[in-house]
């Protein structure tokens, strides 16, 4: 039986009191068929990031509850922390993840705006692949000037934001992949050379975001990686790349950490790589035949 | 949602005749539940070999319904071929996929041979991990003396076997990875040294058969393996010792071919190894977490 199935991660402004996080998170998965993957308060940056998937309708449901959730829950006038952000309900992005496309994701973006707009009167913007203009593509752009002073007009309704609960960035991207390698050294300059040679800003690898860090609690340095388009750049390759930039340094990879969750086609990629299969394809593999068992009786 | 799911791989005497092919696998494939994931004729060995899964009850209705036209269809008495066989239904064997044990597919298998025996009035053979006997735990062994001269009593029934269908050997068994290793040479003898040298028999590696075998076709020398049992001895293992050998014998590794199906676990096991994962699990497989979205509304 094929799957049509989105993920949505949205950020909320409220990272600190446990109350209003769960109210948010409770509108969501109280929302008929979505899974809740994961929700995550953030008191540093007074952001919290939730994570559910199903079909493409009852996500969309699941983030209005949400962002109507947020608007109740949040005064923005009451608001602190260092994190730049536009509103209550801050950046929606829609991800396709299985018989779904980024099209499909990015339609369903403006269908969520136009009933935030109309229903909760709350203004939009659109970023990403469901941005209407090139410039407001990158979310960076889209929250210039912050809740407070945005630079840019919304897509849908005018400026001021809404008093409380300010404006809603939303999107459809392609799944991130973060994945963290850990070094065999304790200097992060090591781990900075690496990310720089590895990252596309400086002319590395086409989407990938690397930074070098120091991991105090382990004494160690580890070169962190987004991966924002693993079908593009599979991440093996990435790996690889790391590996060789790590020994030309004289250390090693140690050992490696997925933030988050990461698709099976990625893993699939990755073990078909290592194996050297000649003509790998997904229905080699028999969990894939077998979603196609019809309920037994 | 928990999945319980089992595969059976019967082997059955005929590899020749079109329709009596045809009427064992739609006899298996009719069977509500069931998912047939392949069927295959060898007119060489006058065999086939069918592959179904579903939940454990339908899979074990699809079996008897499977050896039922089997011995419908096949008269033993005009048969030739060179494999080993004791009956038209030959070789029964299920294989434990998910949410289900070894020891419940054994238990499966002895209440299959109680219908065969009770219903169809085929004597019945249990081999493996479904084995009475310690001595009828190898397939070799049950099968000695063949379909005339069967050199062992069958468990449920009695000598003569069937006049025209013979006896069934039912049994339960882990999944097999077959999985050849293609080399950068012509020399099978080179395929054959690596073959004896990785394989449990000779000493090499636990659950690992193997042999060298020359590839006509591809003018190229290759080891063919079958890995017993990937959760004891994981497929990287055999991959990374395959390398090893070949390079102390200055070949390397040109490519490789998985044969029939792969589990999704096996290929997970690969792609954590090469990426060094630290904590690896399957709850961070996006897909794994997906599988317990109810359904949408």
């Amino acid at each position: 039986m094929a799957q049509r199935l989105i993920e949505c991660v949205p950020n909320f402004s409220e990272g600190r009191d446990p109350a209003k996080f769960a109210a948010i998170r409770d509108a969501i998965s109280a929302t008929a068929g979505v899974a809740l993957l994961g929700a995550e308060m953030d008191p540093d940056h007074n952001r919290s990031v939730m994570t559910f998937a199903g079909e493409p309708a009852s996500v969309c449901d699941a983030a209005y509850a949400g962002i109507a959730a947020a608007q109740a829950a949040i005064d923005m006038r009451g608001h602190s922390g260092v994190h730049p952000r536009i509103g209550a309900a801050d950046v929606v992005p829609f991800v396709p993840i299985e018989g779904v496309g980024l099209e499909e994701c990015a339609a369903l973006a403006h269908r969520l705006g136009e009933r935030v707009w109309n229903q909760l009167h709350l203004p939009v913007y659109f970023y990403e692949a469901a941005a209407l203009h090139e410039e407001r593509v990158r979310l960076e752009n889209v929250r210039r000037g912050g809740y407070l002073n945005p630079a840019l007009p919304p897509d849908l309704g005018t400026l001021p934001l809404h008093p409380t609960a300010g404006g809603c960035i939303i999107g459809a991207r392609k799944f991130l992949i973060a994945f963290n390698m850990n070094l065999n050294t304790a200097d992060v300059r090591i781990a900075q050379s690496i990310a720089r040679r590895v990252r596309a800003s400086s002319g590395g690898i086409p989407h990938v975001k690397a930074i070098g860090v120091f991991l105090q609690s382990r004494n160690l340095a580890q070169v962190s990686i987004n991966l924002t388009d693993f079908e593009q750049t599979p991440l093996y390759e990435v790996v690889e790349r790391v590996r060789l930039e790590a020994a030309a340094l004289g250390v090693t990879v140690a050992g490696s950490q997925i933030v988050g969750l990461i698709p099976k086609k990625a893993l699939e990629q990755v073990a078909a790589h290592f194996l050297q299969v000649e003509k790998f394809h997904p229905d080699l593999i028999l969990e894939n035949r077998l979603r196609r068992i019809p309920s037994g009786t």
